[in-house]
């Protein structure tokens, strides 16, 4: 049985903007941690709500056909599946969770930031 | 297309242990926050994993068959389904995914520890 993982250590541990880290899996489900800053594409996820929590700095997300959400330290969010929306960031960091299969750049597949998720769990 | 939730703010709004808010729902999954001090029952969660993240205080989670694992602040851990645990806490905050269907006391559905879940979302 593996031990717990440390969100503040992972966060610690890299700098990059926009490359997801996975922190756990649950059920058919991944938790993510990722630094975000300025504005990220718009893009729809057709298959998965996703969850925004703000862990510092700050986070709007702006939605298609929406009013934007302008989020604090402590909110969370949930983009509901298929609505278009961009994150656009002050040196943000964020907890991200989502179904597995979801692509972080979501129906706009061919976009040069699309990244793969990086495993960062320990291994034991 | 509702608003943010405040994770702190909704933590401030209560008291009781052992109760948990939900906070959103993403997918067939429920985000809830709780209080928790002191030990819980044995149990297991037949259908789904459980994650605890601790927020506040000191939680330990007792494994069946495992090590127990010693929680920090900022850590995250998932219990994978069907295995018996038990949380103990010191007057800890956490925040816990799981599949939507499931009861915080698991396979011991008749326990006096078995309670709903409050829906703390904010209306709109």
């Amino acid at each position: 049985m593996p031990n717990s993982e440390s969100v503040p250590s992972l966060l610690n541990s890299f700098t990059d903007k926009w490359s997801p880290r996975l922190v756990v899996a649950i059920n058919d489900h991944h938790v993510k941690v990722a630094k975000i800053d300025g504005e990220f594409i718009w893009h729809a996820h057709p298959n998965s709500d996703e969850l925004f929590y703000l862990l510092e700095g700050k986070l709007t997300i702006e939605l298609e056909g929406h009013d934007d959400v302008a989020m604090q330290v402590g909110d969370m969010f949930v983009v509901p599946k298929g609505v278009r929306h961009r994150p656009v960031a002050e040196e943000a960091s964020i907890m991200m969770i989502e179904h597995e299969s979801t692509i972080n750049t979501g129906d706009e597949t061919s976009s040069d930031r699309t990244i793969q998720v990086k495993d960062a769990r320990r291994q034991y």
